[in-house]
């Protein structure tokens, strides 16, 4: 173990905030499930029905439109899944057509890859080279297909780009389509109002917000048509089956109200930091090359491309160092493929290969992007120096 | 608040271990994503393999055949969506019949129902009056359908009867089809061998077996066909997209092991309150009629019909004498119809809407009994006078 420990990994995943673990180990004595009718039951049912009312309101929802799930993927997973039922006649007027983009999430884009086996179109929007997704190609889509639901994440995961969901909905609506949005890592980290947004469906996670992992939210608005995905008993009024986690549910309630009160003070400090870090790289390293929108973009997120250094070998030295970062999402790591999202803003392959994201959170400090600008650009040198491949200003500045 | 807390639900739920409290607790402190490729994730990584051995090595599975998931709920869909699959050719040869039967969990039976819309036949095997399958309608069905999968629970959640699963995992496989069965309310009660029951899937959840909720596991033979039901990132070997539920894997291989520890002892002092219990109950109230297999059950499950006697009025009034039981399933509870279950084994619906399920955990006592003996008699008798409709020997005779 190196000396200094700094997680820089915060869109993968973060630490438990003091607040959460404390309201889950004090729940861990509460064990009644909530679908019973005696007072162990009671209890859990109040706690999650507490922690649903924090949720809600944090997003401006009603209680009674959050669905609680296993995770973020899960609730994309049931959002799509709606073209499923479609071809059963659960949602009888469904449209057979997803359109979405080319910077989704795995679990967005793996299981509307699976729709089209089943029937359903899917139709990709391209991204401008900030990650910003092709507006004038969304309403031509929607104007000349019958569209049945726009997804689009708010932020993304690896590049921090947020978009412009309230006019991704309007235009939507305006056409008959349904809107969500995946907003696993906006949700708490900007502000997330369903109705200034305009969506039907927003899915958020708890492990992304200092919240335990293992447990999601979706929103449903009401009167839209929603069916079960996990089927089986009546939990969740009778829209997600499975015994409630109530440890995850509580985590995830106290999560949300922490957010609620440091989130506006806390995303100014990181966008600080974020900035500091940024124009050290830019000074102390020779061709960085950021990734991202330069400013509509999460304050915390920093991506950014070291061409002739491997994202991979970056992120190793760096561990060396004990700094966590990462070369992209979580969710797509072990993969040798090149990020999806950095090829669809149009940075080559090889650029792309040579990218770590950085993202910060509340347990960083000044110190830590201190001893990060010390040793990063040692270890992009000396991966530098290894590769015979690299020539300052040489193959890569086509990748510029 | 009674002053006596006596806790009779464990079939619904169970309280925490305390070591499994202990383990996670002090998991808590480990906060990296899974799949990150630094130490925080390595770190994760190695606690949830640790936990996949635990569980796979109680089975006497290998821990590659171990998927984690969300809940048992989730499970049992896993394994029935894999049907929707065959129109997708994600499994080809897949053929379109399910053989399941009438006293499965809501989760099987809604699931199953669902697919019946998506051109997936079902076939529902009858039980005798214990609850046992009928096994001469199975091999009927087997031989005259071409049966893609045969889900027979392994211990059934109210009744507590065991199924013969070597016996019917033979059938299945005599006649090409695969078998499923739901462990849920077996694992960690009953010995549980993937080889001896000859199964290619089972179901676990970790809320029955003093775990957490929000997590359970599902077992799938090397081998044989499979599509993951959570689609994205590639978690779990692929197979289950979504960061994976640290606390609660931990969770889950400690309860594990400590069910591996004290299932044996601990099955027959439970056994022994039981049958005190039963004893006492038909010793000290008229017409207690009990429900299930008098031999080939759960040790822990007791269920009773009281002719006269509406099943929520008991639960109530013994909740107000600090005792927690349920009328049935806590999946199905809030439901004004009489139990599937009961109904399944002949009893008619109104000895079904007068039962109540009495199922004992580790932290019981013989004094819980006692104090259990003393007020059920009392509870009985009181609803019984104010119900003008009961005689004894009378209306519900024929139920018997």
């Amino acid at each position: 173990m190196a000396a200094r420990q700094i997680y820089f990994d915060n869109n993968a995943t973060t630490p438990l905030h003091p607040e959460v673990r404390k309201e889950m180990v004090a729940a861990m004595d509460m064990y009644g499930n909530p679908s019973s009718m005696h007072a162990y039951g009671r209890e859990a049912r109040a706690n999650v029905e507490d922690a649903r009312k924090r949720v809600a309101r944090f997003m401006g929802a009603d209680e009674s439109e959050i669905v609680f799930t296993g995770s973020g993927s899960e609730a994309n997973n049931t959002v799509l899944s709606l073209f499923v039922c479609h071809t059963t006649q659960c949602i009888p007027g469904m449209r057979q057509t997803i359109v979405t983009s080319k910077i989704e999430h795995p679990c967005v884009l793996e299981t509307s890859d699976c729709l089209k086996h089943r029937g359903v179109d899917v139709k990709y929007l391209e991204v401008d080279g900030y990650g910003k997704v092709d507006l004038g190609q969304l309403e031509e889509t929607l104007k000349s297909t019958s569209v049945g639901l726009v997804s689009v994440m708010m932020a993304n995961n690896e590049i921090g780009t947020l978009q412009d969901i309230p006019v991704i909905s309007r235009l939507a609506h305006k056409y008959g389509a349904l809107m969500h949005t995946d907003a696993v890592q906006a949700f708490g980290k900007v502000p997330v109002n369903v109705d200034d947004l305009g969506v039907d469906f927003l899915t958020v996670s708890g492990h992304k917000i200092y919240g335990p992992k293992g447990i999601g939210a979706l929103y449903v608005r009401k009167g839209i048509p929603y069916c079960p995905f996990i089927r089986g008993g009546h939990q969740e009024r009778g829209r997600r089956a499975g015994t409630e986690n109530t440890l995850g549910i509580m985590g995830l309630g106290m999560a949300v109200d922490m957010r609620a009160a440091e989130m506006a003070a806390e995303e100014v400090r990181l966008q600080g930091l974020r900035d500091i870090l940024k124009k050290g790289i830019g000074e102390r390293i020779d061709e960085a090359l950021f990734n991202g929108h330069p400013t509509d973009s999460l304050a915390n997120t920093l991506n950014v491309s070291f061409p002739g250094a491997e994202g991979e070998a970056i992120l190793l030295y760096l561990d060396l160092a004990g700094i966590a970062v990462s070369t992209g999402s979580a969710c797509a790591s072990g993969s040798l493929d090149p990020s999806h999202v950095l090829l669809a803003t149009g940075v080559d392959a090889e650029r792309a290969h040579g990218s770590i994201r950085i993202s910060l959170g509340r347990e960083n400090t000044l110190d830590d992007v201190e001893y990060m600008l010390e040793v990063l650009p040692g270890v992009i040198n000396r991966i530098r120096n290894m590769s015979t491949a690299y020539i300052k200003g040489g193959v890569h500045a086509s990748a510029r």
